[in-house]
């Protein structure tokens, strides 16, 4: 103690030293990343010479906090999202500080504040329809970002954890027609989302597989919600020539296929199959449990929250890009395809 | 900027004069709640006759933050709650951090220390299973905290949110006594919970006001989850006297029943009228859409939220324990009950 009670080193003695404001020190101290890095190392410098970090004027260990933020929290997937960075950073000691911005520019303008005042050391944004300018001045804070993707957004210039939408909607298609059904449908999630795209060309290019033609006619829209899926379902079981199988750009409109059908008194798989895309919890407790494309939601949350951890000790990062593969999870919603016995032929 | 030049008073100062040591006046600066509270109090008051607190050392505006705890994030209304919490929390300014502990004595003091570490403002805890060490050493950090409790836990010392699971029993088998029901089965949840007992008593009681008797064989074991439904369900529906209409105790399980109807050729709710309990987002998305009972879970954590920061302030909270009140949710999982034209009679 004795040396402490001794005149010590101020702020303001390092900030006159270092010519550079008091504030400027304090964020230094205060571990906030909105200071240039060759300021913060000269300033660093000048509180290890004068021994100014030994006075325990911070807490021994700074709590490190990473920013984890939605457009909503009432997408089914969120969660799977916060558990996965959760684990992660949890894991590393770091704290997951969780915000909805409601795509509203004074929530977000809020968030950014509170940002720079608990100077979080990261950020993970779900989302890739944040505002550009908040994106710069995420920038301008200095702050490392990741973006998790489900949706397929592009062209951003922070890292990205997205999944493989093509393949997925590839392997929904080739495990139908594997189990013998030639009119396959499909149920579009929302056209402007590049994933909705993504998984629909996976749907043509499994049909090409197999030697099926492309039907324009059982391309259906949707809006990647339950009550398009149920529309859609009306639509093809009430057609002329009904499909035997349906693919869905996500498990919400799966599960709205499942209502549709039910709704006609047609029964799932007997009368029609039905594959789903992200494998939600609900998709195993739907009757029948459905068959749906996994997206690996907590991996990608993971993988975001270590990527960010890693770029908050300088780390570079291999690619800006990067895409966890999804995989075919068979439950009770397939089956093989019967030859038809009732409902008009086609032609 | 001159008199900040000129010998200001150094925390070591502060501390010989209020008879503390440095760290404890580094731990009212950082705003850190283990210090007991008239030292603080004499600690802030020398800081502010000195103008300590005028030179910058912090950020202008400590960012407050609450902490959210979980022992899982993979139940599913694990998101309604973090839902509210993130609302209030965020309107008010705060962040929320959001931990899952996972039953883990070694996770649950990491994250103590973690808290510590970060100076959270308060502690909601969405659980009534934490480790009593741990409640007691939260009480010695004196970090106010508020336990929202959907599962019914008791005897608590902190400021509990809960909701009416009795009434929400009642409300369920008053719908089907309602809709002519007459044998209407139960299919209870984990029996450790007080919510199970709770919920099963309002269905009692439901039977009672309708004058119909309470029939032990119509009251099933399940644990909560899906494959207890479905397996509730299967013994239900294959005995001498099947139930015309079932109360689940969750929606899990009421899903689990449309299940075990489903592979047994039994239609929900032509045959059989089905009651779930939570309004878990997939109520609404499953087929056909489940009629249950709404737990106000996002309404629970905003309570919560704004309860914990009513303590931050120092204000007295009224009562410890508040129950929210359910309500039940009719979609198109009932129906009136039909004159029964298929198996056994009773008797």
């Amino acid at each position: 103690m004795a040396d402490e009670q001794a005149h010590p080193v101020t702020i303001a003695d390092i900030a006159a030293e270092a010519g550079v404001s008091v504030p400027t020190v304090s964020r230094v101290l205060n571990g906030r990343s909105d200071v240039a890095p060759r300021t913060r190392q000269r300033v660093e410098q000048l509180l290890r010479d004068h021994g100014y970090q030994r006075r325990g004027v911070r807490p021994q260990r700074r709590a490190r906090l990473v920013d984890l933020v939605f457009n909503d929290l009432d997408s089914p997937w969120a969660v799977e999202i916060i558990r996965g960075v959760e684990d992660a950073a949890h894991a590393a000691g770091v704290g997951t500080v969780v915000t909805a911005i409601h795509r509203r520019a004074s929530a977000a303008r809020e968030w950014l504040e509170n940002l720079s005042a608990r100077a979080s050391d990261g950020v993970i944004l779900v989302t890739g329809e944040l505002d550009p300018e908040l994106h710069a001045e995420l920038r301008n804070l200095q702050v490392p970002a990741v973006v998790v993707d489900p949706a397929g957004v592009r062209d951003l210039d922070v890292p990205t954890i997205g999944v493989t939408n093509w393949a997925g909607g590839l392997s929904a298609t080739e495990h139908l027609t594997g189990l013998g059904h030639r009119r396959i449908a499909f149920v579009a999630g929302t056209p402007t989302l590049l994933s909705a795209r993504a998984r629909l060309d996976g749907y043509r290019a499994g049909l090409d597989r197999a030697g099926l033609p492309f039907d324009p006619d059982l391309v259906v829209p949707g809006n990647f919600d339950y009550a398009s899926g149920a529309r859609a379902a009306d639509v093809l079981l009430s057609s002329s020539d009904p499909p035997t199988a349906v693919v869905a750009a996500n498990d919400q409109m799966a599960l709205g296929v499942y209502e549709g059908a039910r709704r006609r008194g047609v029964r799932v798989p007997d009368d029609v199959s039905v594959v789903g895309f992200d494998d939600l919890p609900q998709a195993r407790w739907s009757s029948p449990p459905l068959t749906t494309v996994h997206q690996p939601l907590a991996e990608m949350g993971m993988m975001a929250a270590r990527t960010v951890l890693r770029m908050v000790e300088g780390e570079a990062i291999e690619s800006p890009r990067v895409e966890l593969s999804t995989r075919l999870i068979v439950r009770d919603s397939t089956a093989p395809a019967r030859p038809r016995t009732t409902g008009p032929l086609p032609g």
